[in-house]
């Protein structure tokens, strides 16, 4: 941590910075410049109370030297995190994972027959939310426990894994009780005490980036989870705001190579939220592959005209079957391959 | 709503839309144009299903000429809505409301002492987190309960009014219990399950504008509180997420009179979080007076260099006297007045 | 365009939009609804000004439907623009170019000797800058003619095209002597001006996108090139900025297939400048070519550790090879090709 | 300047920054650290290549402790710059100093009219563009060098200082021949060789924030004005890009007192452009005159309703007088005063 003074400090208050620093416990090391002094603290554990020493007299700003994340980091474990599902599927182990299905779980016909098709497509992981988190509280806000339900069914009938969000301690529960994967959504990235359930609920857990979180907050949100002793976490870059309308977000696909670098943690891509419109899904799938993401998440619906949300954004099943044929040729050329098929190993 | 096909819609997509809105009940007026026909959707209830129109074939945007909001809208209620405190405090009534203290309630001597020091000053309500949503897990979380015992004590003691954060449903049980106000942090204003529960609390919300939240957006969080027939809604800019990091955040001061066009929902302005540094606070606070907030949320703490959060842009006792002063003579200028001092009445 | 009214507007204001449409001479179709009446104005020929019509008493907004740009659309030409070089390389043709070179010309032996590594590498164009913009006037601001004179040499030994940055009426005199294709930075791309200069120059020109310029304000950036007679445009998504300081900048390459579908321009990436950081740009360059970029610009410098600029970001000419062969791979994959190497031609 | 290396970086890495540093002519001084070394460099002239450091191997990141730009800083100059004009309007000088007008020259009677009633309320200098930078290529103009003429008869006639716009090195010869202060636009705040014409032209330059610039991008882009010279510069904060679109920038207000606290130039505030919208100019201008902003630029249009550009944020004449009167009882609370008028001197 380096502790930068503003260029009219007094001796003193430099005094009052290193005299600080010791009585946390730790040593101080000025370093004297032409503008300013800046004072170096050495020995950070990562513990040290930044708002305490930024709040002292003539100090400018504090510099975090150090990740403010730890257990999440690849200083921590410099082997990669492998989350293996028990229909085989493993997230992180090189291969490249698709998770695909409706935005939301509308009936049994509806969740079961897509699912028979993204699984001969050769998605391994089922999606389709149950509780939709909705910006209007007029709007359509899932099946609850019955869409669950739904979903199991079609875990059975295909084999295909299952994912799903939840949005507070009580989905939470079920959601954990029903799915391979529990979904935390972008717009709880920062819902700390769901983290922390997520945490304990022993599952994986999927893990959205927030609207506009940095990488440093995305980390330290998975960060909360594996701090309750759960480290099968899949991060998931799904776009973030900007300041252009033509799309509904932009997907930072750059993330995908800079968490890698950071973090052991796997992580996947959504296009579809990444750039709400249909047309653009399959090229941005193609390249979140060629970045080297771990997997996909898309939205498909077999009637996209008739889905009850996210319609505009979901690809029709025979678009889901060129897609993967594209990311597979793609997953080639960069020595990957797609996770095998379920449809396959029957 | 305005339904705008693409250039090379043919006439039967265009079609397909006109009986789409005809099957879901509405008028549909098509509107052709040189490069593309538009088609208006009439007698839009705020129920039409976007995402149903939008996911029809030759289909490039829908526009939203309605708002999606209802309840919160100036067209719902053209009278301000006051939302008044036991203690006489009323916000929205055209005074300027001073709500100040501490980030984190830390110890019995620190909240009392501070309370005496804030009433005397002008200050009618004190705010105190005793449940802290820490970016960092090993961050102090916040006293709980214990910190809402000591409010409340403050509150007996000084006639002030009591506002603090929940951030999950059983925390938000507890500060119902003891607060005048619950708030509801930047990072929940679209956990709408939280939301739902703020709303049936039957206690006045201090809902934060999220760090990239849309005016819309923000107004539409509201929205959930009043669904549930709480219209008790304060609502508080606190500054967005940008691009430059010289301060912790953007404060967007023309938020207030947006938002004062759009709603009858009082709305003040948060400067302590709003630019994260101590010397802007103060000019910040006059500028949003200046800009007719009808409020201001700042954070006072006895010994800043020892805060346990937010030290830095924490003001010094003597500083909150002088932004007393300071914002008194501007709110005077714009034919207000601060709200009546509680030290006064006593 | 869709004139929207506030809700509390007169009818005598409807009226007023209305006949100020057709002092216009385009007609007018009010359209009623439940909060507030919306006016279509029929027969846009893209010259209406906006402007006027949002002065009206009444309006609250004004909405285009049609895009405000003529000349670089789909609808004005659907065959795509093909750039074609006097080294037979073509831009938009279907194969990925691929542009390389140091950041700044710095010397005969730099620019000579990374140009025959770039060549036998499969580069066909190369970079190189003699003009740089540079945010602090004391860093160094390129070696000017000199350096052109340099490119210049460089394509007489090597055979490749070059592109180099104008930065004002006089280096753009000079630029369009010496290289062959003219490019306007992101700093540059609304300073209007200079764009007629480039529209009359006669030369191809590659123009960066802004640093937060949307995707309508790039493509009327071009417009302004195509007003002036030249079609030879090349569009450049460079990143834009974003509130994370990770990387440099966000490269948004989801801008490659939304400008495909929007207008007949090719379009290249440069992950260079889109990341900042040279681990980052060979995944990035990846994806660019997946998501269906008709080219690539890297920074490649001999000894990046010695750079007189932007040496963290210029890859090593050893990785460029490497860069080469991954993404010929991507192209294949999607049934495309690297443009023909120059080296495999002598 | 603090260079922070990879978690991982050898040994030989460390030496490798420690010898450049010392190569360089500087001293470098090593930071163990639990996670990283960091290495303090000493003696930091501003003249540091950065670049150089950043490219070395095993560098993660190089953290600027001395601000980038010198001669606007307040640590060269701690005495405010004052910028005196012709007429007597002196911006800097603790007096609020209220530039209005329209934004084109569109006739003599228009902008004759308006600089009557503008000086009656009490502007002393007026605005209103000849050369206009357009979005879009079909878009008006300006009347070049006739507006200046215009201009400079209302000059005449008035006795206001007179702003305007140039775009390139020909309007700027222009503009310096006839205006009293030469306005470099948003759009043009990076187009280096135009800031390096102005401060050749002896003349004071009024330096408008690009759309998303950062401070220290904005104190930079003043920095090339004073390299040449030229101190007479005063900064304008005119919004910045956001992701809301409810108004056409986000007025950063925080941007008065940080540059304040960093630079010795006056800044004023463009609340016209920094809102977009007629209704919140006022509240903004008074906002930015509590924050404490050395002055204002306002539109405001004889007849907003048939202006050629901007009309819907344009103020019609008689909200000027009322927006004055508003700013004169605020700038008195603040202890301030409104630059004396022109009108009460005649």
């Amino acid at each position: 941590m380096l502790v930068v003074m503003r260029h009219d400090a007094s001796e003193d208050e430099v005094q009052g910075v290193v005299d600080t620093i010791h009585e946390l416990g730790y040593e101080a090391c000025p370093i004297p410049g032409k503008q300013r002094t800046a004072i170096g603290l050495i020995g950070n554990d990562g513990k040290v109370p930044a708002d305490r020493i930024e709040a002292l007299p003539g100090v400018m700003q504090v510099i975090h030297v150090s990740q403010p994340y730890k257990q999440v980091s690849r200083e921590w474990s410099p082997e990669p995190t492998i989350v293996e599902l028990a229909n085989g599927t493993r997230i992180g182990a090189g291969e490249v994972v698709v998770m695909a299905g409706p935005c939301s779980v509308e009936s049994e016909a509806q969740i079961l027959g897509i699912a028979h098709r993204l699984r001969d497509a050769g998605a391994t992981i089922l999606r389709g939310g149950a509780f939709k988190p909705r910006t209007s509280p007029y709007s359509f806000q899932g099946m609850g426990e019955e869409g669950l339900k739904l979903l199991a069914r079609a875990r059975e009938e295909t084999g295909m894994a299952i994912v799903t969000e939840a949005i507070d301690p009580e989905s939470l529960a079920l959601v954990a009780k029903y799915a391979d994967i529990i979904q935390i959504g972008a717009r709880n990235m920062q819902n700390f005490s769901l983290l922390r359930h997520a945490g304990r609920s022993g599952k994986p857990v999927l893990l959205k980036r927030g609207m506009s979180a940095t990488i440093t907050e995305f980390l330290m949100s998975a960060e909360y989870i594996l701090a309750e002793g759960n480290r099968q976490v899949i991060l998931c870059e799904r776009g973030v705001r900007s300041f252009d309308t033509q799309t509904r977000n932009l997907l930072d696909l750059t993330a995908i190579p800079v968490v890698q670098s950071l973090s052991h943690l796997p992580i996947i891509a959504d296009p579809s939220h990444g750039t709400g419109v249909r047309a653009k899904v399959i090229p941005m799938a193609r390249a979140a592959v060629a970045a080297g993401a771990d997997g996909l998440m898309v939205e498909v619906h077999p009637d996209p005209e008739r889905a009850m949300s996210d319609g505009a954004q979901s690809l029709y099943p025979d678009q889901f079957g060129e897609m993967m044929q594209q990311i597979g040729t793609i997953a080639e050329a960069i020595g990957r391959t797609i996770s095998p098929s379920l449809a396959a190993a029957r």
